[in-house]
Order: structure tokens, then sequence, then C-alpha cells
């Protein structure tokens, strides 16, 4: 028998575009002889669909995509995944459902038994979980059928608070008693670089448990803030990794079920580099938040700064560099370095650029501002004048010629609220905003790998703000090294204060930089989405109070 | 025997505060000589606690607060909510619990079996269900101890597709079996208008089913956008509302359960109107955040428009007229009318105000521009700078007075995107971001019930932005009779486009609104928490996604 895996890259709600990729998938693996092909979790709506499956004429659609795809199953089944409705009386009213497609029919369905609800997920809102477990006989081969947390009653969290077995039930436990020939497990898992690992162990643990092959697929591309990896996996009955799709790419690839069965590991492709995945997880991140919102071209206002250098190599890369486009916005306080520096990179990337200085605008708010602030130092004030000036150029460009404003602010800033409201934390979407800055500098490293592309001065120079007479990050945070260790240890491994580990002589700055992360909470309520690599990432997966203490 | 209901208003966080208010509450019910004291769901955290229920310090600080106030229970017991460890090696970690408390010790724990994990709920992130049930005999009484959403086994939903019966247990139907002869139900439920009626019927039907009264106690004051109305009810077991406590105030009452089992009714205070509720409500939500934050004086800006008077009016009632302060920032486009009413309310209200032109920084950006900007016809984008530049001398003023800027964005704004991102939707906190623009009015007509505070100008001119020479909303907008009841139908009811039930002459602009609802997910993304008192505002509660076609 063989099976293809369809690995594909989904639009929430677009039904006729997700439709059309499901079906050539089918065409495609038929051509390769397939006699069934799988589909990823929620692939009919598109994951993550959110509060879409609240609304009655948008699940009675899903239901229409799947009939219709049904149909074109000739000669050949497909897995795919949708909500389904829960026709009991009680319950949620949703099933999150992997239907087994066949000549024009539903000749099967297994429902999602374990919701995760933690972090970015959010399944038990919508979905009832599955209490009852049964196998498909298909062609003579016994079927597991999973649905991607199924498989994960047993992980670790990078919270160290947090149980490793999060659910009271097991369903490979309870398949396992029907006595499965094969498992198959269709996800959408979003992308976090401190996971890699863990999802190849999940899916060892349970081949080798069990002793049986595991097949996933799982969904690529990115909606919004997730980034699907793809990377989907093969595992034989022994544990070994058959085969392992490739990272953000669509790839439909079709397997002898033979040659799983007998053991024989092919050659693997090497593993890519941490950064390496990084790099094009944030790429694809771009692309896709521009494709699926029907957006072209992007703005970004660049500093002379290394987050913005780096943000406008990434995003040049994912959308081209005649879709991108480069504002230099100095002041008063900008070194001549950092508009030399800018210009360089620009030049280099084939980025259109134009600077324009906000000394006018700035002068005419402080003379307008001269009477009510008399007699008044200047502060934190002035400072946000300047960095709101530049947002407000930057969405009059964006509104005038439909640019999407690129934010470019990282994961430290935002976690210790460096960076000013309505000011450089504005835009449509954050490309770095959960890459802590030590990581920054690897990203261009990384981008630097073959060629100069960011002048060496971008890199190596000390950060600053450049919003008041030789300001310099160090001013007001820790060396970015030791700032960064305490924001993971507190907000990835959620480690109270005083487990955080930390050379001795930077013990006190621990309660310090918490104070900072916990007091800027109602500026990141407003920040854009930003594109997710990691396990804990700002934004929806993170949710804190604002009108309390902590 | 005599039994207290606490109603207090607790800070997030705030253990030293919340263990005040429960001790002293405590001794005020002993001086009346009650046996027993009831507070609400999580009191010792504060609800909602968000993400900190994942930190093990929080959790380790909420068990220790329990026990020092069970410590102060002597000749008096006490039930307190708050969150426990799930010591079991699977499933979440904590559990959702109402903790007897006598002479030191935790005499008896209920924890939740129901967990709300909708619109703005989401307690399976973080708790186990209880799947077992007893009772505890308190002095010969049989005390059937509830958690909120556990008598809400069937409730009904605004939103039409939900089923009545969300869950697959019922709590009361269990704890029947044990013959109570009392039922506490403790809670932390935010207000709702639609909802008034809903809770009362909730609490009636299962008193006279089960013919067992139940004593309830919810949580008032508000944290950040959630506003708990109190309210805490007492009814018998002929379902008779025997007391409602008051809306939106701290109280601590003693009941004799022999009057209560006796089922004669005392005089009932008058129930409040809608309105007064949600003008309470507004008020109160305003008054918590800045006190929970540890601010005291807030900024507006004041366009001489009807949202921007009513939050003025609901602020100066919430800080007291001297900590609010109004800035007039009138443009070329602005009426003379708009500044002089602005001016009359301000007086009238006694808020010190101060009238700045923008006509400078923004001619000055107009200059700026005008090179890159040459050929091309004024368009949204000049608008949008006029609102920007206002958002940035408000924050100005904000960063260096220490106001909180508070947003007067009504609901069908934000619904339709008629606002600008970093302009006028830039804010701390949103006042009548969940007041559709229909309501704004019936509060204006509320605020001058005895005396005229709004100027009637204000009241019943066209709505205008004033962003371009004769702008009125009717221009891009339908009216807001019409906008409003398509809002309504399609945001808290999630009708279908097909099923919004309009009068057939405005059946056209149905697809058209929903199309600006849907395509503004972006804007609303990046707007400031806003006080809900509806059952589905925009926020926390209402969660779309962004790069999807729908």
């Amino acid at each position: 028998m063989k099976i293809s895996v369809g690995q594909l890259n989904y639009h929430i709600g677009n039904f006729k575009r997700n439709k059309e990729l499901i079906c050539d998938s089918i065409a495609r693996a038929k051509s390769d002889g397939a006699d069934l092909v799988i589909f990823s979790e929620l692939c009919i709506p598109g994951y993550p669909p959110l509060d879409l499956l609240d609304r009655l004429d948008f699940v009675e659609k899903c239901n229409q995509t799947v009939l219709e795809i049904a149909r074109e199953c000739n000669g050949i089944a497909a897995i795919v995944g949708s909500p389904t409705m829960n026709n009991s009386k009680e319950g949620k009213k949703l099933y999150n459902s992997a239907l087994m497609l066949s000549e024009g029919k539903v000749i099967f369905t297994a429902n999602k038994a374990l919701l995760p609800t933690y972090d970015i997920f959010d399944e038990y809102r919508y979905f009832e979980p599955e209490k009852r477990f049964s196998i498909f006989d298909f062609k003579g081969i016994r079927i597991a059928l999973t649905i991607c947390e199924d498989l994960w009653d047993e992980q670790p969290f990078d919270n160290e608070f947090e149980k490793t077995r999060l659910y009271t039930i097991s369903p490979m436990e309870e398949l396992s008693r029907h006595y499965p020939d094969l498992v198959i497990n269709i996800s959408a898992s979003p992308f976090a670089y401190t996971k890699i690992k863990t999802k190849n162990d999940i899916f060892i643990s349970k081949a080798r448990k069990y002793g049986i092959p595991i097949i996933t697929a799982n969904q690529t591309g990115a909606n919004t803030e997730l980034i699907f990896d793809g990377a989907s996996k093969i595992v034989t009955s022994k544990g070994k990794i058959f085969r392992c799709m490739p990272f953000f790419e669509e790839s439909v690839e079709t397997f002898n079920l033979g040659n799983i069965f007998s053991g024989n590991i092919p050659i693997q492709d090497p593993e890519p580099e941490t950064i390496a995945l990084i790099h094009k997880a944030l790429i694809t991140g771009i692309r896709d938040y521009f494709r699926k919102t029907n957006f072209t071209r992007a703005i970004i206002g660049l500093s002379g700064g290394i987050d913005s250098a780096v943000s406008l190599c990434l995003a040049s890369e994912a959308l081209g560099n005649k879709n991108v486009k480069a504002l230099l916005l100095p002041s008063r306080y900008s070194s001549e370095n950092s508009v030399s520096d800018s210009i360089e990179l620009a030049k280099t990337l084939g980025v259109d650029f134009e600077v324009i200085s906000i000394e006018k605008p700035f002068k005419a708010l402080e003379e307008l501002l001269e009477h009510a602030f008399s007699g008044l130092e200047p502060d934190v004030t002035e400072e946000n004048i300047q960095a709101r000036i530049r947002a407000l150029i930057l969405m009059a460009f964006s509104n005038k010629f439909g640019y999407i404003l690129l934010n470019t602010s990282n994961k430290s800033e935002a976690a210790v609220g460096y960076g000013t409201l309505y000011g450089d934390m504005a835009g449509g979407l954050s490309i770095i905003g959960d890459v802590y800055k030590t990581d920054v500098i690897k990203l261009a490293r990384f981008i630097n790998r073959n060629s100069k592309i960011i002048p060496e001065d971008i890199i190596v120079k000390p950060p600053s703000a450049e919003l008041r007479p030789n300001q310099l990050d160090t001013d007001s945070l820790p060396e970015y090294k030791i700032l960064d260790s305490i924001l993971y240890q507190y907000i990835e491994l959620q480690r109270p204060a005083d487990r955080i580990e930390i050379d001795d002589s930077y013990k006190n700055l621990v309660p310090k930089v918490i104070r900072m992360i916990n007091s800027n909470e109602y500026k990141r309520y407003q920040a854009p989405p930003a594109l997710r690599i990691s396990s804990k990432a700002f934004g929806d997966g993170r949710k804190m109070p604002l009108a309390a203490i902590y």
C-alpha cells in the first residue's frame, strides 16, 4: 500500500483556495499510485480558525467543502481535518475531527480527545473532547487515526511548574487495545525553536512504546503570528525517523508502507541549524502575512540599529527588494553613522529609501507645548514625541501608498517596555518581537554568512535609541546577555525570582528586571502581533492582568 | 444559624489588601453573630488572575494567604475561593476551589466542575475539572458548596448557534443525591447588560427544581475591562428572590437562615434601570482601573462630539473633576460650535481644560511630506495625520504629567473601523468601547436626567469626525440606528448575514457592514482594553484571525 502526505499551506476561511490545494494534492497522490493521502488538522478552514468556529455559517461551509472534496476521492481515499457538529444535546457544539473520505463519502471519523488549552491554544473553547476510541480497517491495515495533541499526553513543558501528564486519558493507550498496525497523526503544530527535538521525541517514544509506525501530516506556512513548521515525520515501529519532510515548505510525498514496515531507514537530510530555522520561519511569517491579507508592499523605519537592519533584510527576502521601502527619519540626536550605515544597507539590498528629517515637526511640537511644559525639564516625553513623529510619518506613507508598516522591536525591548507606544511600537506586524536581542545578533551574523549585507558597524556598535544626546541602552538596561538570560528564565521557564540562575554579581538586577516586565504589560497589550518562534511569546499565548500587582 | 455574604472588591495579586478586606469582613460578620461568612470565587488572588496561575510562586502565595485567613476564623467559619494544587500525577496543575476555613484549618474543599471556556472565560487553561461531588454538614445544615458555572449547566447563550447544555454533567444533579439543605454558590461573574435577568433565572430555576434555597456571593468592582456586578442573591426554596445585594458596591450582609427557610420575602429594593446600571458599571470600571494601577489623573481629548462628552462626564464622576484634564485640539476643519460646546461642558463639570490648535504641527507635516506626496490628492492619510497629532499631544501630556489617556471611541466605530490607529484609537483604557452609539446617546440623556450637563447641541448634532470640510459620519456609514441593529445581530447574536433581520430597504447594507467589521480586525487587535458591558465585547472575549478571509 502507498500512502501520501500532503503538507500544505492553508489560508484561514479561504475554502476555495484550501479545496484547490487539497484536490491538486489528491490528484498528485493518485498519479503517484497512492491508496490514501493524508492532510493536516483543520485543513478545511485553516488553523487556527479561532472564533469563526462560533459561527454556524462558517461551520456549514466547512461541511460543504468536505463533501465537495469527498467527491474528488475516486480510487483513492483522503484524510482531512475539519470541525464537525456534535449532535448530542449536551456539550460543546463541535468536534475537532479527522475525516476519511472515499468515493464521495465520509467513511470514518475520529474526533480529537486531548484539546490543548494553554499558551496560544484554546481548543476547549470550541470543541467537545472525544471519549470513545476505535480504529479503522483500510484495505487490511488497521489504522489508529489521531489528531495532534492526542499523542502528546506525556510532554515536557518549558514551564517547570507544569505536569508532564496534562490529561487524565491516553488515546494511544485506548487505541492500542484494538491492535492497530499503523498510527496516523494529523496536526497543526506551530514552530518553536525550543521544541524541535521534543516533537521528534514524542513520536519516537510512542512508536517505540507501542511498536507501531507513525505517519504524521503537519501544516506549513504562517497564519498571522503562528508559523507552522511542516516537517511532517514518518517514524518506524522501532522509533527511527524514516523521513522528516522539509521545514516551512509545501510538499506532497508518497511512501510505500512496506518500506516503512521493513524498518530500513533511507539516508536522511542533514538537520538544519536552529538559527537557520528561525531565519526561514520569520521569512515564512512575513511572506504569508502579506499574501494572506492581500498586501504586497512593506515600509520600515531604518534607524541605523541592528533591529531595523535585520528586519529589513528579512522583509526584503520575504517580499522581494522592490516591494520594500525604507524610511530614514533622523532627528537632531541621530549619529551620522546611523544614516550612512542605513543607506549602505538599503543600497546593498537594492531597497528604495528616503531620508526625511523629523526636525521640523519636532520643533513645531516643542514650540506648541512650550507653554504647557514651561519650567519642566526634558524627559522621556520629548523622546517619545520623536518616536511618535516617526510612526506618524511611516503611517502616512502606509495610508497614502498602501504599505504595511513592519514593526522592528525585539523581544528584550518588548519585555522591559523599552519602546514608545504609538511610536516605535507601531506596525501591522512585528517581525522580531519574539526574538531576544542576543538572537537578533545571531540572525545578523547568519544573514551575513555568505557576504557582507549588514554593515559590521551596525552589528557591533553599542545599542542606542538615539533620542537624547549620547544615549545608550545600557543607561537604563543591563547588558543584553545578562538581561536575556533573566528574561528567558522568567518568561519561558516561568521561574520565580529566587530561582533564577545568574552570576552573583547580577543577582540584584533580577527584581528590577521582573518589575520592568510586569509594569509594562499595558504597553504590550496594544502591540502588533509578533511572529512567534519561541514556546512563550508575548501576545495571545501570554495573558497577564493589567490592573494588578505582581 | 446566621450566614453572612461578603461582596467585596478584590485587587488581583494584592494579597495583603485582599486578606485585609476579607479579615475585616470576617470580624464584621462575627460581630453580627454569623456562624459562617461567604466570600467569592478566587477572592484570594482576585479574579481573573490569568496566567499568573502559571507561576508556582503566585500559587504558593495564595496558599499561604488562605492559611493566614484560616487563623482569623475563630468562632466563625469562612468560605473563600482560591486555586489549590491538583496532587494527582495527571491533569492540569490546579483546581478552582472553594475552601471552608475554621479555627486555623481548611475543614472542607469543593472544586469547580464546570469550567467556563468561552468568551472572556478560559478556566480550562488552568484548572482540572472536578468529577466527584460531596456535601458538607455544617452545624447540622447539609451544604452543597458550588462555584459559579457549576449551577450554569443549563443556560441561554446570545449566540444562537450555542447549545443550552454546554456540559455533559450537572453538579447539582450529582449533589442533590446527597440531600443538601442549602446551596452555596461563590462566583466571579462579570456584568453584561443582557444577562441581568438570566442571572436571576438561573438561580430561581435551580432553587425551584431541587426545592433548596441558594445563597450566592459574587465579587464586585472592576479588574481592567471586566466589571463585576456584585448583586449577590439569596433565593428561597420556592425560587423567590429573598435578597439581591447592591450592584457595583461592596457590602457585607448577614442573614438568618431561618428567615430564608421560612420563605417569607422581605420588601425588595426596586430593580434599577438598565441604563443606570450601565452608567454605574462604567464609573466603577474607570475608578477601579485607576485605583488598581495606582494612578489618579486622567486626560481626555474633547472633540465637541457626544462620545468624548459622555466619556468626560463618566471620568469626572469616577475620578473627581479635579483629577481630569480635557484638551481641546481643534484643526482647520473643526466647527466653532465644537470648541464652544466643549468649553461649556468642561466649565459645567469644573474640569480643567486647555485649547491647543494642531494647525502648526499639521502644517509642518504637510510641508515635510509635500515632496513625497506630490501630485496625489488628499485622502484618509491627511485625516489620519490630524488624529495622530492629537494622540501625540495627549500622550505628551500623559508622559509629562502622569495622566492616563482615556480613549473615547464607541463600539459602533470600533466595529466598522471608523477610527485612526495610533490616533483617536489611542489610550490606556477605552471607556465606551463596548457601548453602541445609540446607547451612548441614551447615556448622555441619563447624565442629563436631573440637570443639563452635556450641552443639547452636542447630543443632537449630526456626528462628524471633522477631519475634512463638511464631513459627516453618514458619508461613509449608515445611520447609527440601522448600523447598530446590524452590528448587534452580527456580533452579539452571531447571526449569518442572511439571517439578519432588518427593514428590506436596508438589506443591501448588511454585506457592506459585515465586510467593514471583518476587514478592521487588525485595528482592534491594537486597541486599548475596553470596559465590558455586553455579552460580546471586542477584545479578549472575541478572538478573530487577521490573515484570513471571512
